[in-house]
């Protein structure tokens, strides 16, 4: 990328008046540079089953390409025409064998035959019309493409196939694998093999996740060719990744391995929601980030991210700038917004664009203004900025799943544990990646932080003794190595192979219910939240220094949490679920005391450093608060957004923002 | 009518053991004037296909003649015989494809020819035998129907031919109004026209909830006119009306338009339910009554309200008959409990009526027994008691049912904000009627109250306006005006054409989240409870005086609450939703400015006054609570009850009533 | 029996490495002398239709008689192969027309006859391969039968034949008596009758659930008769029954009539689980106990019972221990875990058994081995414990299911009144035994403990006043005698018949709503929790005497508690729900009023009485908390755990146990 990519969706077929020109004036006076068309107009631009019309299409291209704005063209198969359905309900998804009704996108089967030669026409007619046009500088495939739970009877036989061949054909293999004896589930047939809709067995449920989320994998990569057979040297291939969705993106997303089907893409981009108001911390911007930076490491797109959004979410004045900067100070090189109008109808009609229904500016509007210009200014300086973490986090889709066949908690799923962990990482200024078992780059690192690690095979967590034995560093929870590839738990005693670097084993775990944190070190002995949650294993050390123990008279022999020197390297074990507090005290004191680079600031006050495209150290300062803060020593320069060098120290307004490029 | 109607419902059929004479003794030794039968004997007088026996039916009619206490007949619709549905499974609703199981009443499909022929025959069957027998006052046709969430075949095909006539026809019109092409939504052939079951398009479910209370208007219409060709000149045809249950009549009904089904009726008549014990505040007898009341602009028939009702509703002593004042109070001529005596099997078991399951003389008997005679001793006095209000609330079927589809709140809908302000009016005895948009007349009143009129056209709002033009007042909530007939969001700015009237605009909505309302006024300033709720508009006066504010330094600058003048009227607008408190304040003022009649009590006593048969004015007391209440200047006139004039001042018994007609 | 059997289950089948031989050497060392084996192995023994293979239970037969362990082997019908599902889908339960997907045990018809056929098969098949080797002892048949909700198209036309042959095709009684009339609900003839899925009459319901809960009791006996087949002289026939579940044994059975069920069985069996840690009390193993030893007048089995289970459950140290003695106290023979080995695949990984997944010695497998070891020892001075109750609970299964359709709480159920009943006695140290309507052996109790005995024929009543006439005592609660056996209301003054005992009447009930209880004796007065839950019947008192009324100056001369002298005996009724401690008074006093044998010791001190094989008086004293407790004045004998002789007074220790043996 050459500049910082600032723009919105666009939906010119959802307007209920015409009124292209006036919307491109618009965007032209607020520094907009590129919109998203198209992912959902597959009704729009074939009416009946081969009759095709992309005329709106093209006056949309013409008109931003006569106003200097790039276009992201999606392929228009996340939501299927009234007609495909009617013609063929076979393609809807089937659940416990009931069809669903036609209605909601992203609601058919992505494997279905008949769905995928509809899409394959629509896709190659849309994309013989449009590649040669030079608005367009890239493709977005499908739109937050998941299974949609489907267990259709065509995902059924591909599962029994994928079995099959895994297995080699060895029933007596899979069967003692998957301990199918039990509950007398075995299965001594091929043909006998039950739909997965009742089955009770964890360790199946969890591999026909994962046979799913492949089938997502294989989608994604099947329109990536699709679109190759087209695109222009110059137009990039992306797609809009999602996240677990708490009412934002909250955690890694269940029903894809965004880390498997990125692999395909050009450029990773994704959705990216969070809390507003006194709720923003940037958080979820820095977490999704890292995990989109990391997963081709290279800058990434930001596909969608909220304008007025709900009305829980309307920002304060202030923060949609400042949410900008966050975004780019993550690695973004593309900021673009969920959507420019309010929508007139349907289903997210609440959802407020930029614009509010009545196509006016507002202070939404006038804060994007003001955002595109400064963005424009300075885009040469923020553009391509380069990250280095010396921490990566290795969340694991094959243990989310597991951990929700086999849970920790009523309440918690994997996604809180990461986010306990994350979150103080990120409030310690502490910069991290986030990627998984199959494409850590160990040796990039200093330290691994391994949320719940729960079903993994042998050789990768000899591989993670390996890193520890040759200087680096693990910070590992609870229930982590329980269980190997396919969610059968190990024979060895807990936690198995984790157990030679992190020199503790363990025979129980209980329940907390009221049970206390006993801190041994001198940060931990004084918490003041010493609550426990959900899980506590019984910990002996065997050569492990003991950080923590239990209050409960029953348990208080036990270790807690404790750390291990093995080889050039240490490893924390964290066999119970803490409190923030402690957690954050455990980071600081074992990020000390192993040299990683930090900052004096602490949240509310965010810093983000990299290296922009022109070779200087680029130094992003956030005030996530609604009260000023002082910057007491910031890095040496010049604060792009005023032009002026930096100073002994500094204010941050509230939900302010400074940039110092180094002399 | 020419006495008060003072009755129950009773079901000959359901009794364990044959005691008619014994009952009507009973009854009549209680005053009892009128009883109500027949509505779920189909399966009793049709045992089998076409085999017909009416004389249980012919027993009882003969038997209350005989003492002298009056019928209404029930048509038998409400609940099918074991062997249609074991004939025809396919009259059973069916929802989501799932064909409902038979067992409880009103779960068929009231628009299937099937069902139809053979309602029919059993309406017509029972008519003829009924229609001459001189116990017979009047007909109910079915009761409490509904469209039960029907979407079986027939009625989708029925909504497509609607939609069809009602665009006549013109597919990209119905598209563009209906903003189809959202998520590949779009309709372009008639016969893709996908089930109603799966949409997720808010102005598609509003429009087939429209057309179902339509399939109701149109059902009971038929009845009436069916039981038309049997009655006698002096026989009247009613029909059993309820209200958004919540264990008890809370506000509109969702599934029946009330307002358009009522008109092919003789009287208005319906349930009424409430709390009871410490919960009776009288509020559900009020605004249920004056909407049946303004449904036939005249008097109308309790056809149910409750004896004992469930545990929780046992009444105190003394309530029950205050209730049977509070009817009266509010323009009924018949009260009828349901029911006579307690059901030994099934469902309604434990729903217990004037009589227990023992058939003794019970306090609850014992009360009726004392009402009875006091009704009868009055009766002349207190029938067609007329009632002239200077307000009118302004409710609508399609705003509910668009509010629904678009909520503004997770826990509180469209009745909750309706009885946010209409129990204010309650309580402060400010007289009202209820109506909706499609039969008001404006200019009987003073005021109208419009809660949320979501949804609604451009010609309604301009008739509004004007009507505040040439003097009237209006109270609006906010989110009304936002969306057209079709809940298709207004592109004006808005309020759109409620601005004009209300003289402020906004251009962003937000929610509370602990935002405290900051009152402008001398009332307002003061308030204990500034607490807001669900929504927040930022309003921005044009003309308007500004009455409240918001206490959020990032939105202090907008209003909350404003009043404006527009010609010789005014409009407070109610940008949030606010506590009782303000509610009380704002309408007390409000009141008093544009000079409304009103008393100087307050509840817990409650004022209600109107001119009886006699021509005179009179005025009912009423205390609801357990403290004994002064009222310190009554009307001067005579006492009814103790036939006493009235003293400078009096008190009200815990649950007491006093009846003053003027000198 | 002439020992104590000590042992637990053991999954040969589910092992992950053949460790046969290991794990019975650690049965050994820990005195294990019994396993039970072989219920859910369908799939594993038949692997093809017809296909059948029984080496694997040969070899753990042999081993185990080689190490002088016993075996109970299980028919494995509770789990079906997924050849026969896939072969006969007929097979599994429908619910509402629905048919349930295979995966989850329990989950077919076990009245389909394909379903029989195939299970007689493997049933014979098994019994004729084991029935003579000597290590069998005895036979569990299936396991935690139930009807799992079914209501297939063959047990709707078995209902049908039921009501014909009851009611001797008298279809009008049959209406009449079930109250078919009610919502046109009438069956007119006997091919009309609708499927029970959607049935709305509380009658019709909960015969239903008695005809299937004779079908599970059909289904039993008929497995008891084939395995009488084959079995020798001395091997045994039991089932495993369980309790309603809220994560633990809590309450009568609602799917199942132990009463009738048991019947055809030589041992009663079943499961008991409970709470643990903090939350023990010991009285899961009491009511569990208390029940099945009523059901045969003897000893019993617990056929599982926990031993670390969920992480909620792991026992403190001492508490395993503890429990094995309190499992004899209430006359169990047999103690028998689940499971031995923690599982490593599917639906119960997490409920660990005394082994974890390490197969290691743990301090739980410790725990078994140090109590194996005493039981060894002491086994002789244990077995056979003989108990002699004064007090019975009379519970229902009818009026349990009556109670759900007629449920007098949102939150509470039978159960939960069984419960608040029987806890109080446990707690008082009063002995019970708990049988049914059916079964209950009057004239052996000095009094009888009815918890809402709802649903219940005119002739039982009268055999109960009869009771209390000539001598005995009765406790009823509300609601009891309230409707007859088909749930039809009685029409007589209630609480009908049992008015003429209790003396009392009443003509209403009403929600307490806040109501508070007046003591009206000495010790009711006095109490401190004086709150009403869910029901307060209005009584009138005819001959009885007030023991306490309600506070609501609206209903306070009415009585809520009373007391009765009836011939030479007496009957308390509680009209109302009041406090623990409030039943706790009441009892107290009643206990010591009617002279039955107490205890000076309360909870947490337990004690429980009895005569043992040896001809002596046996005194078990348990304290079931973490503080050490004083037992003030023991029985005199020889403490046999440790061997001497009791002194004045003695300490038991937290989660302690001590044993008395007369001199």
């Amino acid at each position: 990328m050459k500049n910082i990519l600032y723009g919105t969706a666009y939906y010119y077929e959802y307007l209920p008046v015409d009124r292209l020109d006036k919307d491109i004036e618009m965007m032209t006076a607020a520094n907009i540079n590129v919109v998203r068309i198209g992912e959902s107009t597959w009704g729009t631009y074939e009416k009946q089953d081969g009759v095709f019309d992309f005329s709106p299409l093209d006056k949309v291209l013409d008109a931003m390409h006569a106003a200097g704005i790039k276009v992201i063209v999606g392929t228009p198969t996340y939501a299927i025409p009234t007609w495909l359905a009617k013609k063929y309900p076979e393609v809807m998804v089937q659940i416990n064998g009931q069809r669903q009704p036609y209605g909601a996108r992203q609601i058919f089967d992505i494997s279905n035959p008949t769905f995928l030669r509809y899409a394959e026409r629509i896709i190659r007619k849309m994309m013989a019309h449009v590649a040669h046009h030079p608005a367009v500088i890239g493709f977005q495939v499908d739109n937050e493409t998941k299974h949609y739970g489907t267990s259709s009877e065509n995902v059924q036989k591909g599962f029994v196939q994928y079995i099959k061949q895994e297995f080699n054909n060895d029933l007596d293999r899979f069967n003692h694998e998957f301990g199918l004896d039990y509950w007398s589930n075995r299965i001594n047939a091929w043909e006998d093999f039950p739909s997965m809709d009742g089955t009770i067995n964890g360790s199946l449920k969890a591999e026909f996740d994962k046979y799913r989320q492949q089938l997502v994998t294989d989608y994604l990569k099947w329109q990536v060719d699709l679109v190759k057979e087209y695109r222009q040297p110059d137009q990039f291939i992306t797609h809009n990744f999602d996240f677990e969705w708490r009412g934002y993106s909250y955690g890694v997303q269940p029903d894809v391995n965004h880390f498997d089907a990125s692999e395909a893409l050009d450029y990773a981009g994704g959705d990216i929601y969070h809390p507003s108001r006194k709720h923003l911390t940037g958080t979820e911007v820095s977490f999704a980030g890292d995990e989109l930076r990391t997963l081709k490491h290279d800058n990434y797109l930001v596909m969608e991210t909220q304008a007025q959004a709900f009305k829980q979410q309307v920002p304060y004045p202030g923060q949609l700038r400042q949410l900008a900067y966050s975004h780019l100070a993550s690695g973004a090189n593309m900021i673009e917004y969920w959507h420019w109008h309010s929508i007139h109808n349907s289903a997210e009609t609440y959802w407020k664009g930029i614009l509010s229904h009545d196509f006016q500016p507002n202070p939404v509007y006038n804060e994007v203004k003001q955002t595109g210009a400064e963005l424009k200014k300075l885009s040469s300086h923020l553009v391509n900025f380069k990250i280095k973490s010396e921490v990566a986090f290795l969340v694991s889709n094959q243990s989310l799943t597991a951990v929700n066949a086999f849970p920790f908690s009523d309440e918690r799923n994997y996604n809180d544990l990461f986010r306990s962990l994350y979150d103080q990482f990120y409030r310690l200024n502490v910069r991290t990646d986030i990627t998984d078992e199959h494409h850590i780059k160990l040796d990039d690192y200093k330290l691994i932080v391994v949320p719940a690690l729960y079903s993994i095979s042998d050789d990768f967590l000899k591989v993670l003794n390996d890193y520890v034995k040759r200087g680096g560093h693990v910070i590992y929870t609870f229930k982590s190595g329980f269980a190997d590839e396919h969610v059968k738990v190990r024979t060895d005693r807990q936690p198995g192979i984790v157990s030679e670097a992190s020199g503790v084993h363990y025979e129980m775990f209980v329940d907390p219910d009221g049970t206390k944190l006993v801190g041994q070190t001198p940060s931990l002995q004084d918490v003041k939240d010493d609550s426990l949650k959900d899980w506590m294993e019984l910990l002996i050390p065997d050569t492990a220094e003991v950080l923590a123990t239990y209050d409960d008279p029953n348990w208080s022999d036990y270790a807690a949490i404790t750390k291990n020197q093995f080889g050039k390297g240490s490893v924390i074990y964290m066999g119970c679920y803490p409190s923030a507090e402690v957690i954050t005290d455990l980071v600081r004191d074992y990020v000390k005391e192993i040299k990683l680079n930090t900052f004096a600031e602490n949240f509310p006050v965010i810093v983000k450093q990299g290296q922009n495209d022109l070779g200087k150290t680029l130094t992003y300062y956030f005030n996530y608060s609604s009260k000023s803060q002082t910057v007491k020593q910031p890095v040496a320069g010049n604060e792009l957004i005023s032009d002026q060098p930096t100073q002994q120290q500094f204010q941050l307004a509230p939900w302010g923002v400074a940039i110092v490029e180094e002399d």
